[in-house]
């Protein structure tokens, strides 16, 4: 899993991906980079390019009547689009319940951004009392990031772990791979996989090209095996459901296209937007840890990172008391949105910031506020995660 | 490893393989496929263009010193080419013991052909006291033929294992890797090796193209693995051997161009040449079982192979009189020389058959015989290698 922790700031004419032919404007997005402006209009386009749906209010209505409720990530369309989410309902719905699967790409620390999926995952194992497997993908970044060692992946991947644990799923229904250890139970899963991917598939999905390493072209199928590994745990064709942020659904696609080949049901997915930086309207990266809220970062660092935030204000006061203020570029206001705002003071802040009723710094203190609490929180969580690894391990 | 088991009787024309541009009549050589004559002009040609360096009569006098004798394979020039042998041959003589490595890929039972390269490595064992590596690339093969299931991989994995611990290798050295239950240790070198091997190299070197399949294109740093292996278990750079048909030569060859840049000491490699099937001068393949002795085969099927060989014999028996018969071309000659005809009794039936004063009944007759007491030996060997498989097991 590469989400959230590429370093975005490349040059946006990059682009060596034939699957991301991109205008300038829109959002470049592979599983190892995103880059653009987060706009929703831009992620209309992804739901077009990708050819994923969008989460109808048909969907929204089943979740309703299986949960009784519907998550306010939902509702803000933080998750904004699926691939037979209706499908995977329908199921569950007549009595066949599904595996949850997500994972982190090891390499750096937790940022915030991270968190919000796996919130919302441990949130659908609640509901659905989903078994979820967790996969890190150690080898991707080792693999992609031809500087690292393998003592800092390791590094980042018990770092990560912990974070993973303090999330608090239920360790009865939680089981975490993490590549290099558990490859034994990947790798047969994985050759079948890749005997039906040719290289020409893989280079227009992935963007492959000559100067790919090896490696990163064979790893496509460890990152796909969890979506079969259910099924063989269960000894019947189970249903995967994967929450995980767009720009992982390559991998999806190309699982999709070969899983009923071998037997399997095809995984379905729900896609999450990016957490933006705390900079500008880019993907959170942790590998620029001055605009990311990290999870081990001290309290006051937190807040002195949150106080220094862009926001959509104008340049003055008066300005702002004059014009209001623009709130949809706002991280500020996005991070209160999806992290800490319910949904009538979202929209109650909302107002007030476009009327030129609230200041830039009053928000910031809010969130401030709230980020302290909730790392000191966390913090406390992933201590106690330190004696809980072997409860969550895969075997 | 493919060695010895691939289909030979493709189109010589179809080359896909960048490294094998070869005119009509040369060897084409990959490890997956082997065809054209085994000639020993082409046998020449392959050093050239594999750049690999002939067995000197330096090297000869070398392993004269350390071991008081030359092996008749090498005499025979079976073992014909090498990468480092010189190199590892000094290394010993200082004190400094290096590890044999060498393999098979489970697509098929095993045929005498394969056991040759098998006898000289226990040969080596025994003379240098090496530990041995022996990994069976049982994904490989899997992944190379795509109509094939995973249960007949596995019962061939399992018939070929029989027939290596058959071979008599010193329990107490010798350790087999199988590589889907083994991956857990080849996976991390693995990432290693893949990090720094471009598609660009992978493809000019094995051939690949836009329809290999992606898990091909991951595979070499596998087969590669266990060259450096023996320096993580001994925590100390140690030299590697491989034995093996120099079909297998572009694995080792990438495998030593990052060797180095990874801190291990390149592989060195001593070469043989293919056994020739008994129809023609073509490569042994055991996918083509009336033209191979196999060592499941029972004793009369052996003789009644034999007896049908081809042979370099004259169309009648008195032209063969008068004419004498060609021995160069023949595979119950090559047979005969390379398993149980001593160095003199070879040079007198080659003489008696070049001059007409021996015909190719008697030679099949010595050769039916010798085979039929070799494979009866051999499978009361396999029999007892049932007990043994633990005691062979890497872990």
């Amino acid at each position: 899993m590469a989400s959230h922790s590429r370093n975005i700031d490349i040059d946006m004419d990059k682009d060596n991906n034939s699957y991301n032919k991109n205008n300038k404007n829109d959002i470049l997005v592979t599983p190892w980079e995103v880059h653009g402006d987060l706009e929703d209009k831009n992620y209309v386009k992804l739901i077009e390019k990708f050819g994923t749906q969008s989460i109808s209010q048909e969907i929204i209505e089943k979740i309703k009547k299986l949960t009784g409720e519907v998550h306010p990530l939902i509702k803000s369309q933080y998750f904004f689009s699926h691939r037979d989410l209706d499908w995977i309902l329908n199921k569950y719905e007549k009595g066949e319940p599904f595996y949850l699967y997500t994972g982190r790409g090891p390499s750096g620390f937790i940022h915030i951004g991270h968190i919000l999926p796996w919130l919302f995952t441990k949130y659908l194992q609640d509901k659905f009392g989903s078994k979820l497997l967790f996969q890190i993908t150690d080898d991707e970044k080792f693999l992609y990031n031809v500087g690292i060692t393998k003592e800092t992946i390791s590094n980042y991947t018990y770092e990560n772990l912990l974070d993973i644990i303090a999330i608090g799923f239920n360790p009865k229904l939680t089981k975490i791979i993490i590549d290099t250890k558990h490859i034994n139970h990947l790798y047969p899963i994985a050759t079948e996989i890749a005997r039906k991917i040719t290289f020409s598939t893989a280079k227009a999905v992935f963007g492959f090209t000559n100067t790919t390493n090896i490696g990163m072209i064979g790893f496509p199928p460890i990152q796909a095996a969890p979506c079969f590994l259910p099924s063989i745990i269960e000894k019947v064709p189970t249903p995967v459901l994967i929450p995980a942020a767009i720009d992982q659904d390559p991998y999806w696609r190309v699982t999709r296209d070969i899983a009923e080949k071998l037997g399997f049901y095809k995984p379905a997915q729900i896609h999450s937007k990016f957490l933006p930086s705390l900079s500008r309207l880019y993907k959170m990266s942790s590998s620029k840890p001055e605009t990311a809220i990290l999870t081990i970062d001290e309290p006051e660092i937190v807040e002195k990172k949150v106080l220094s935030a862009f926001t959509g204000g104008q340049p003055t006061i008066s300005l702002q008391r004059k014009l209001g203020a623009n709130a949809d570029i706002c991280p500020v206001y996005w991070y209160l949105k999806y992290f800490f705002d319910d949904e009538k003071e979202s929209f109650e802040r909302y107002i007030k910031c476009k009327s030129g009723n609230l200041l830039c710094g009053e928000c910031k203190s809010d969130l401030a506020n709230h980020t302290r609490d909730f790392v000191i929180e966390f913090k406390a969580k992933r201590e106690k995660a330190k004696d809980k690894v072997e409860e969550y391990m895969f075997d």
